[in-house]
């Protein structure tokens, strides 16, 4: 048999590059499948930049197919070509806003996306699997911090969290019915920053949607100011408060929980989720001034009403990750600010030259 | 504009069937698209013998095309081919047991299919659907009669009903998203008995899993007995209670449902859901003696060991249904097992030859 692979699909993301990068640097091989519909392609091959940086920093290669989910046949040859060992699938559409706009396409890529993942994996009888799942799954918080315990999928806010609660409902289901599937779901809170390098980190096209790649349009002058979505919340400065992770501690969340799970036996038919976050909140004012702080720069803003289906606080326990998983968040908000002004300043048209 | 027709997706099923039929009677025009999984190809052509006998009884045409919904170009050719006035969307998988087992083959089907097909409904502006919905989504009742607003996709009992829950859930963010969007989701109790001619029926594939088919499937001596799931449940003599409703009255509430769909106006991005069934409750124990009562056949039944998953007792409110689509139930139990047993006896291999 040939060396085993990591798969991962949409590896050419911002989540999926620091997971190559990490899962690298811990001495997994890796395969990487990303349909670069938000990655830019380097001049002459079609290998995603953030890739190419990725071998760069970790002087180690990457395999890399380009396709889409939606054609299986190209997917089962990723399988019929690699000896996967197990699928990391971060591959999915991740606006909250567009998701409103034209959450057809947000089904077919997130939810029919992933059953063709699912059928391709099955049948070649790769049946391990770690999904990209979302905090949103929680909807409306009814508790804080969120356990894993915490219902799901009701008042879910967003088509986009909604897409990430139906795949989590059909990993339940496949985990019920054959007993080999083993699937760790991975909660994210909201990952901000960027590899210490400055040279991989957060591209989104057009007018970003999340505060961090706003702070730093902000900051290098390609937005004018920040909206803040409303003062008013019951949080420490009535502002919205969020659970950020340093995109550097997620990823070796996954890489952790690759680990033990490649370790579990078949035979049990596993679903378990685990929340990655720090476990503890901050508001979009301390986030803010932490990155004025940190980088000596100033960034304007102007509070604005509140946004329908926004929380006022999100927020999780870490207990389980910790005990499970034998991994924990090391960064705050300082990190975070500061790796992801590096990118922004070293990168000022993201991976575009 | 050439002439309007009602497409039906998987209408050579037996709701689909028997809809099919009833809208010819209203006058409306059809076409059918199924992938015949599950129906009888009569000899020379490609047309399953179910709608070759709806032509029969109606003396009318049904436009007929061979096709999954995994297939966007085929599904698409249709609405280039047909002027579409509204989609009846029938086709799924629908065996609760089977769901358990292959839970990807029913996310595949039913999920993915429906998103296929409303993507392609979209891309030709037809925005009008009456979709099968089942009175699975409400999991199991937290009060009685259900009614449209009890909540949905708590504890659905299986992949099954999940996957038409699922469905729900995207057809309400598709209405959110686009206002031209006019959505009817049509919860089925449980669809028994046949067209009274006893021409068209339920031909289930190998072993039933339904208790009417698995009756006359005992009456015909096909089966040896019933296995009653349990006598304790609080009901009122101890066996499972369900609303069962008349195929032909769950047929006329589709043709009733079409009517008022068709005149509501666009932009105001309706999603409804409608109960159908008779409102009121039967146990498998008194469906049992009508059956024997109407048809004077002995039922052989014992008692068995309860099913996970079984709720005790499921009916519905029907108010909705009676008081914006003008339709309500006509039939009873005497009905249901009359024809039901007509069919099974005109048709004792259901519609191979």
């Amino acid at each position: 048999m040939s060396k085993p692979y990591i798969l991962i699909t949409g590896g050419a993301g911002f989540i999926g590059s620091h997971c190559a990068l990490v899962l690298l640097e811990h001495g997994f091989d890796v395969v990487v499948i990303d349909n670069c519909s938000n990655a830019y392609l380097g001049s002459s091959d079609s290998k995603p930049e953030s890739l190419k940086r990725v071998e760069k920093l970790t002087n180690k290669s990457i395999e890399f197919v380009k396709g889409d989910l939606s054609d299986c046949d190209n997917l089962g040859s990723v399988f019929k070509k690699f000896n996967i060992s197990c699928v990391l699938h971060c591959a999915a559409l991740k606006s909250v806003k567009e998701s409103w706009d034209i959450p057809l396409s947000y089904y077919s890529n997130n939810v029919t996306g992933s059953i063709n993942l699912f059928s391709v994996m099955s049948s070649y009888g790769v049946k391990k699997l770690i999904f990209s799942s979302s905090s949103t799954v929680y909807g409306d918080p009814q508790f804080l911090p969120l356990t894993e315990e915490h219902p799901t999928g009701q008042n879910c806010a967003n088509p986009y969290g909604r897409t990430k609660f139906l795949v989590e409902e059909i990993l339940k289901d496949l985990c019920r019915s054959d007993k080999d599937w083993c699937v760790y779901s991975l909660r994210y809170f909201n990952p901000v920053g960027a590899h210490p390098s400055g040279d991989i980190g957060e591209d989104p096209l057009g007018i970003p949607n999340n505060l961090m790649p706003i702070i730093t349009q902000v900051a290098i002058g390609k937005l004018k100011s920040i909206d803040v979505y409303g003062n008013d919340y019951d949080t420490v400065d009535g502002t919205g408060v969020r659970d950020y992770i340093h995109i550097m501690d997620l990823a070796e969340g996954h890489a952790a929980a690759i680990k033990v799970l490649l370790k579990e036996k078949g035979n049990a038919g596993i679903f378990k989720a685990y929340n990655l976050g720090t476990g503890s909140g901050s508001s979009v004012l301390q986030m803010i001034s932490t990155f004025e702080k940190v980088n000596s720069v100033k960034i304007p803003y102007k509070i604005v009403g509140k946004r329908a289906g926004d929380v006022a606080a999100s927020y999780c326990a870490v207990q389980l990750a910790k005990k499970e998983l034998g991994w924990q968040a090391k960064y705050g908000l300082a990190e975070m600010c500061k790796d992801a002004w590096t990118w922004q300043t070293k990168n000022p048209k993201g991976y575009q030259k």
